[in-house]
């Protein structure tokens, strides 16, 4: 073991080979769920040096545990005894294509800093979320990150042309093509994101950039139901020609905790029973879709059917309505002990969900609360649960029951955070067995010794 | 052998399994390129019966082709001595949701049905291209088909939620999401997208419906070079917020075949160096592309930037417009003696292509005409040389050249139409023989006994 330390200091060098303390402070998770010692943390700096440590790791069957920000939600960087690599140094912008609207990014790169990349050239790296100050390339492609411009944009698959990998024996699969338009052969690449480090190592990829909005409409509303909510959705889409950007659901129970969390974030009106964040934004010089937003908004005042309504007037409060929503993962996960769920649904199956759960939840630990904040527009709901005591057996029950009512609906027990260690038993419940079997051959092909994040996705 | 037939006839009933003359009306490629003899013709109706079909076909190891509307171009359903698998028969509409804006349609759904479908519900499927009448969804999504609307809505993939799929041993693979999100493990989805049959049968899919276009502006535009063109694309996304749903170029040397073949559709101008039809469209009632049309191009017409004009002023005038563009497969495929091509380039690269292209045909084969056709706002281009003989090794040579100059600019030797038989040469030439690896394992991993659709997409 020693032995192979040694070879890794030799490989990278011996400062970005960290052991002991150094690398104990990888051994958690943003949740605090999982905690674990890495045998050893690895912060190589090019492709040719990830290539070496996963060309030793084969030769001896040593397991890797990728890494990115850490951000992840489900356990996926657990690396009990594993090696711990770290993509952080990996964080070159080898090419901006601005004509193209592309740009090359290595692993390491932060998703804020894209911000800023394509900001500078008067384009937009359209995903993003709470965690865009950590998250790296290679951790969102790896989860198939979403967030809240999905609506619009899609979620992190659908923004990446190209990627490059290193596979589990070290050999460098190059999928970096900047085309719109390719089919030869075989999607690798769609096959590698979201694959949570078990079948390859993502070093770089290929993003599309979109044009910047030159303007905004964001508002908050108040609105009695979920339904009245996704019928306001349709209206501002036809108004706006599909210019929702994000359609953001915080109920009252969120406003609360906000309130009490973080009060200097607290609701600028009394939290209806339904919340929304809503932004629209334009491409198009001259457009104002504010005054636009004002229109659509105003009617359904009038109407009666929104009864509460606050719109942006300056991009300082544009922000913080933004921060009553980006705070959401900061005041879920006050405690380990909770249950963080990630499903989504067709739109008209949502409201029927949350009444059973709640009913559900009653029976199995009265008196456990609920947290409930979606992507709402997408039909993605954050479903937290927090028991009553401390029992892994409780919380289990409790995640096998919101899957359960979720397939029922027709809906996904994971939208956009993935599987990783927390939904293991899940995916064995409820993913169709031939699927499974199909993953089970494909991860042998492609990494026969069961190297790459092992444990991880595949029950 | 006869034995075999026999059992298939048990499975799917006498008169779905043709053999003899009836088999050999599907021995030959639309193009003409390819002609072969099948063992027999399947038609099943069920998922159960292709199924059934490939559970003895992978006990026996005899090999599979699936067909759909046989319109595909690169020789993908040459089937000598194998069962071709029809899905004509598995063509019901299991479900259309309008709220949710999907449709469960049969692999043996044509497009222009989809079309159908949608419009008849105030929604559209935009993937469309002259084919339209004849291809399948188990054929465009195998394919991974483009057209005409790329440049708005992605290709099939890109359109497609979910699939279902029969396996090599005949497992079904149910991935029949309607979801937007969904991050439950391994892409499958997308592997399957594509395959050209390689990995397993589609025999349902969940598709992506969008809101219909309530007005169109069409127009077709003569300009002096691809560089004017361009630049105008980019001012009318611009002026319209990303509205163009088509960008197409047809070279004067197209016009005049067209005039030649298809008198009816000649130019309603003097043909320029570069033609384009360019349609914008909006959702948004009270829009009027039209007019922004005559705006933005009546500002290039006076700045001298475009030469020539027509903008559509009635439905009619707007499908002989089109016309003109989906006549392009028949006015190439004149003759079998010709090499056609399907490359895409990083849009600035397009002329670059152009200009060697002509160049190095005359060096090759003086005398030998071109004809080109391209999606130009996904700088997808299809190349197509008549060389002045009948020469399979001179055919071949230019297919190569095309492709080692494809691949020089950064483009890539098969945007849209696939690998099939046509390009394995290609292939094995130019795909990274990483990617190539991969790919073979995974076709192993998947089937077995390499009993579908063998010999094609992978060298
Ligand atoms: C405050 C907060 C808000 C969040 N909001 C959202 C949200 O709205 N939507 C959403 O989808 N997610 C959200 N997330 C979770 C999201 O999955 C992660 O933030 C992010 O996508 C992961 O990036 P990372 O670099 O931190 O990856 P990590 O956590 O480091 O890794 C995630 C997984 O990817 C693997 N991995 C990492 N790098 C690579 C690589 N280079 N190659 C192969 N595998 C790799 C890891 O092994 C692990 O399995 C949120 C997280 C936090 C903490
Ligand atoms: C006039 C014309 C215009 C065209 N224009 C375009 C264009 O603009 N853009 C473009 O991308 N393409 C275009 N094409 C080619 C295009 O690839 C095909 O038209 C279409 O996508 C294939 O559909 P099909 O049902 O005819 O498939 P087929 O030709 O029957 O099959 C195509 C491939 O898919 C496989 N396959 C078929 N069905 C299944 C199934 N159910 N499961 C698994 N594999 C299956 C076959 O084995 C074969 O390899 C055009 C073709 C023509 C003739």
């Amino acid at each position: 073991m020693s032995d192979l330390l040694a070879r890794l200091r030799d490989l990278i060098g011996p400062t970005h080979v960290l052991s002991g303390t150094d690398a104990a402070a990888y051994g958690r998770e943003w949740t605090g769920h999982y905690h674990w010692t890495p045998l050893a943390v690895l912060r190589p700096a090019t492709v040719a040096e990830v290539s070496a440590i996963l060309r030793l790791a084969h030769e001896t069957g040593t397991p890797v545990v990728p890494v990115g920000g850490n951000t992840g939600l489900n356990g996926g960087t657990y690396a009990e005894g594993a090696l711990m690599l770290s993509l952080a140094r990996l964080n070159r912008v080898r090419e901006v294509n601005p004509t193209a609207r592309t740009v090359v990014a290595e692993a390491g790169v932060v998703l804020e800093a894209l911000h800023g990349i394509a900001a500078e050239h008067g384009l937009a790296f359209p995903l993003t979320y709470g965690a865009k100050g950590s998250a790296m390339v290679g951790g969102f492609l790896s989860t198939n990150a979403g967030g809240s411009n999905v609506i619009r944009y899609g979620s992190a698959r659908a923004l990446c042309l190209g990627v490059e990998v290193v596979l589990a024996d070290g050999r460098v699969l190059n999928l970096l093509t900047q085309l719109h338009k390719d089919n030869t052969g075989y999607d690798l690449r769609d096959l590698i994101i979201g694959a949570e480090g078990t079948l390859g190592i993502i070093t770089a990829a290929v993003l599309r950039l979109v044009p910047a909005p030159v303007a905004y409409g964001t508002a908050l509303l108040g609105v009695e139901s979920l339904g009245v909510a996704l019928d306001l959705l349709n209206r501002v889409q036809a108004a706006t020609g599909g210019a929702v950007e994000a359609f953001e659901y915080m109920p009252a129970h969120y406003m609360a905790r906000l309130a009490r969390l973080r009060p200097e974030l607290a609701c600028p009106f009394h939290p209806q029973p339904v919340n929304v964040l809503l932004e629209i934004a334009t491409t198009r010089a001259g457009d104002d879709p504010s005054t636009l937003l004002e229109e659509v908004l105003g009617a359904a005042l009038d109407a009666g059917q929104v009864a509460e309504a606050v719109i942006a007037t300056s991009e300082a409060q544009r922000r913080k309505l933004w921060q009553m929503r980006e705070s959401a993962a900061e005041i879920t996960f006050t405690t380990p002990d909770l249950v963080d769920c990630d499903v989504a649904f067709p739109l008209d199956r949502l409201e029927t969900f949350l009444h059973r759960m709640t009913a559900r939840l009653a029976t199995i630990d009265p008196g456990a609360e609920e947290l409930v904040i979606a992507h709402l527009g997408d039909g993605n709901i954050h479903y937290t649960a927090y028991p009553t005591r401390t029992d892994p057996a409780l919380n289990d029950t409790i995640r096998a029951a919101v899957a359960e009512e979720a397939v029922a609906l027709g809906g996904t027990f994971s939208a956009e955070h993935g599987v990783g260690l927390s939904k293991r038993a899940t995916m064995a419940a409820h993913k169709d067995p031939v699927a499974l079997d199909v993953m089970r051959a494909i991860k042998v092909a492609l990494d026969p010794k069961g190297i790459l994040n092992p444990g991880k996705t595949i029950p």
